[in-house]
């Protein structure tokens, strides 16, 4: 079985990568775990951090290049599509996000289509693709009114590729993931990128600055359930799917405040007081546009679930990305 | 004032200029009426039956040639998008529907930013953006999962349209029309085109095939409703349509069987004798995603109406197209 990410340079890429080489088999649409023989890493940067294994291969190029994308997809069995540009970044460079995340995504699924092999696809799209007037709770079937250029484009992602299966040219699942935490590495541009670094940042000892006040709720997820999400994705039978392609994810609110407070609670009043309140009006107004809440009763029912408690975040963030408690920077 | 309707050369395009001919101006956004100096109807092909009036300046080219759309947008002050692959057609050839009714949308709206004048834009959208599971009456946040390559193109030119506006590049405001019942002139490529057809064609004296069953819900509108709509999506302020740049429309809901029936009430057994059932289950099965019903509270609030019953969309046919009930072929 030969696997291609895209966007697998970046921490998510990476995550799935790494579980994909522990299991040493991908299993699809039901099927039995097939032997992988080949993990093609597509990015658009160069990256350093990839996994050392014979399996993997990192290739560099532009999603929206059809040579570059064709290159790779020629050899995909399957694939997990994650390239995109973040929300900041999208919403700061209109034409940057449309190039990347709508015409990357369409060169993805043609060169696919153009394979004959209608190869399987999970696609990350996200709850961005939600705004204005929003329930506490969003269910299933509420409509997506994006107020992002970000949830636009994840939006317009979830539509292609929902037609493309429909039409038989790649087996596809969307899902709508909740903001990732705690993400490792260098905060980015996503407009999210504040709920990862307000924990990772003082723990590794450095002061943070939170751009959202303390009441501000999130839905989000850990790197380990997400990881397993993309795999459950691409693990159920098409027939699990029917005609909805595209999947909310469960996930659990918290406020930025009671994240600190379970920060305090678990590395101590040093660690929390690393953390400085000073909202940026840009990020909190796109934050406050993203649902808090989701019951995701169609996702839950397929085996999808959450982290349970934000506690159960932060220890394996700590156990995963800091190897331990000894290793806070008390 | 400067009007720009794409698909110009179209039946609800020539409807919509005679009723600004007719009225002499145009009335945008809650102001007051502005005088009409010029119609620019925008079609890929020449068309003959434009309205004879020195403001109508006809214009022949592809949506999706950058340069040719900016020669049209570089005049205009408002547009009315109407230029599409309709949905059977589009259900036929993949790459042709994506060219016209995503990237031509696309190709349009960026002409419209690159002016910096902001122009308002209704776009017409449809019913065919739902499919799926669908309750008996679609209501206002139901989410749209199209089941057809056109309703999924239609969702990404609506999703285009608000996030053009949210960015400030244009005013847009889209429509989703319910199948537009009866159109006159020959049958199209349109999934929907019979419920013209079985009213239309008895009634000028020539047989018909009905290619779905008598017990086929539809939803429709007329053209009288479908032109006042058009016309009131331009005049309403901004400021009524909020974070919702996309207004499902109201519709009647009838059966084919039910509107022979009504034709043969007002126009005698032998024209009603005219149709024969011959269901074609490519036309069924596109028919049947659409919804037979929405409760549009959200647009009836805003003004817009239906035609109440089947039997007043008849007579309206027969008065506007044949010129009156004198000239039906009994």
């Amino acid at each position: 079985m030969r696997v291609l990410i895209t966007g697998g340079g970046g921490f998510i890429g990476r995550r799935l990568a790494e579980a994909l080489l522990r299991s040493g088999t991908v299993t699809v649409d039901g099927g039995a775990p097939q032997p992988i023989e080949r993990i093609t890493l597509f990015d658009s940067v160069a990256g350093a951090g990839h996994p050392q294994d014979e399996r993997i291969e990192p290739v560099t190029g532009d999603i929206t290049d059809r040579a570059a994308v064709e290159g790779v997809t020629a050899r995909a069995d399957v694939v997990w599509h994650l390239a995109a540009v973040v929300s900041a970044a999208a919403e700061a460079d209109f034409d940057l996000g449309y190039r990347v995340n709508v015409d990357g995504t369409r060169t993805l699924l043609e060169a696919l289509r153009g394979t004959g092999r209608r190869p399987r696809v999970v696609f990350a799209s996200s709850f961005a693709v939600y705004g204005g007037d929003l329930p506490p709770v969003v269910g299933d079937e509420f409509h997506p009114v994006p107020q992002s250029s970000y949830g636009t484009q994840k939006a317009i992602g979830e539509l292609l590729v929902a037609d493309h299966s429909r039409k038989g040219f790649v087996d596809g699942r969307s899902l709508r993931l909740p903001t990732i935490v705690v993400r490792p590495g260098k905060a980015n541009k996503a407009a999210s990128s504040f709920a990862s670094s307000i924990i990772r940042e003082p723990l590794a000892g450095r002061e943070v600055v939170c751009p959202v006040g303390r009441d501000t709720a999130i839905y989000i997820l850990s790197p380990r359930r997400v990881t397993e999400a993309l795999l459950r994705a691409m693990e159920l039978p098409e027939s699990a799917w029917g005609v909805h392609r595209t999947l909310p994810l469960p996930g659990i609110t918290t406020t930025a405040g009671a994240m600190v407070e379970a920060l305090q609670t678990v590395a101590g009043p040093a660690v929390a007081g690393r953390i400085r309140w000073e909202p940026d009006p840009a990020i909190q107004r796109i934050v406050e546009t993203w649902p808090v809440g989701a019951d995701a009763r169609r996702a839950r029912s397929l085996g999808f679930t959450d982290d349970g408690t934000f506690d159960a975040i932060l220890l394996a963030h700590i156990e995963d990305e800091l190897g331990g408690a000894s290793a806070i920077a008390r």
